[in-house]
């Protein structure tokens, strides 16, 4: 049954979620994506919530988020999500924001492995979950925005700022919480941009987890005005260390 | 009626809003009262919807909040609130934090002015929403918490460490958001004292709004390992300029 698949959660945008132009903040959306993903996955039998109890946990590896237009205050708007693919060690999950009377506020695309807490390697889904993630696949359902693309490595001569982790930033495994990346990330752009421009589209792709007190380092190369490919990596780190990026991103301005 | 003077939201505890030991943020339970606030006000015909459309709003002027429990991941959890007294310019508005079977997590205590949008100054409560906020008066019910208190002014030796409002601390009024307060004070601590401990109570006097990228400098006045007080002044002010302070705080660890 097609309904079986999707689960939809009904939000509106509360007026301390907003920025000064009164739209959704989204590191707020990006909450809600997650919620979203956690109550499908829950309500279906391989939510974050059992998976924790064997030892195991959900986590994201990549995300996209587009909006055509940006929810505002007082604005109802509902979260679909469903599973797209699965594969041996990542799963696609997309997503469509919508409003009322079949407005679509948006779409998002996500990548998602299942971890062992203690070694934090991906174990094989089907092994884990049995069919339990292919009873609901809903390869043909639309999620019209672009695929998740690849950011390049970004060169050492685009330093921008940086930044250092705080008691505040970490989430309930002691990481830098997913989503407040999207909070540090927007603070890089300054206010005038916000005044006449909003963010259309971003792409996170997590690398490595930071942790408590750590500085990091955020890297910014701007192809114009509009769109900026972001690379945050620790501060101390040794040459031969790959682990030193934690994140790369794009952000897409209109 | 009394059920008619006490607004109910349940909500529950989600993992994107815990820290790392899986206790519900401070700063997001205060976000939960501002919200539970305006839908009691909303409800009976005095929120802060209505009270944009003809140029007025509530300002947020003292807050206290007193956990004698933090709620963990996934507990469900409900807010209720109501209207203690009402006086000329001031309103007191309570807080119950209950759980599931009666359990009580705790309770908040909070001082609201309503303003002129544009003249920023605080206007006759009867004056403008006649008997609206007395229909709703419940002085009696229990909130057996302390009272707010004065912060006494703390010297500049105190200085601790500083900050600058970015984009993403911005209200819908372009102020540094009245909640992110709570996250910043919560990064002056180390994240050893939370290891061991946690904030039981929390007081903060809103004295002076901060814009974006303004610096803001930190102050702290510990009259043990528990006990804080705390100023957030603006760095960049004249001598005589009393609104250079933009906030005093209490915070109370057990």
């Amino acid at each position: 049954m097609l309904l079986d698949k999707i689960e939809t959660t009904c939000l509106s945008v509360d007026p301390f979620h907003t920025d000064f132009r009164k739209q959704l903040s989204l590191e707020t959306l990006g909450v809600d994506l997650l919620n979203a993903a956690e109550n499908h996955a829950t309500h279906r039998g391989f939510g974050m919530h059992e998976a924790n109890h064997t030892n195991y946990t959900w986590v994201l590896s990549r995300l996209a988020i587009e909006l055509f237009t940006t929810p505002l205050v007082y604005d109802d708007y509902s979260i679909s999500t469903w599973i797209e693919s699965v594969y041996r060690l990542f799963t696609n999950r997309n997503f469509l924001i919508a409003g009322k009377d079949g407005k679509v506020f948006g779409y998002a695309k996500s990548v998602w492995a299942t971890i062992n807490y203690d070694t934090r390697e991906p174990v094989d889904l089907h092994t884990m979950y049995g069919t339990g993630l292919d009873d609901y696949l809903l390869p043909d359902a639309d999620c019209p925005i672009s695929a998740l693309t690849r950011v390049k490595p970004i060169p050492d001569e685009f330093i921008h700022s940086e930044m250092t982790v705080g008691y505040s930033d970490l989430d309930m495994n002691g990481h830098l919480n997913s989503m407040k990346y999207i909070l540090h990330i927007k603070d890089l752009f300054p206010l005038d941009m916000y005044k006449s421009h909003r963010i259309r589209r971003m792409e996170l792709s997590y690398m490595a987890e930071a942790y408590y007190g750590e500085t990091l380092t955020f890297y910014v190369r701007s192809s114009d005005e509009m769109t900026h490919d972001i690379e945050i990596r620790r501060k101390k780190h040794d040459e031969m260390d790959k682990n030193n990026i934690v994140l790369r991103a794009k952000v897409f301005f209109e």
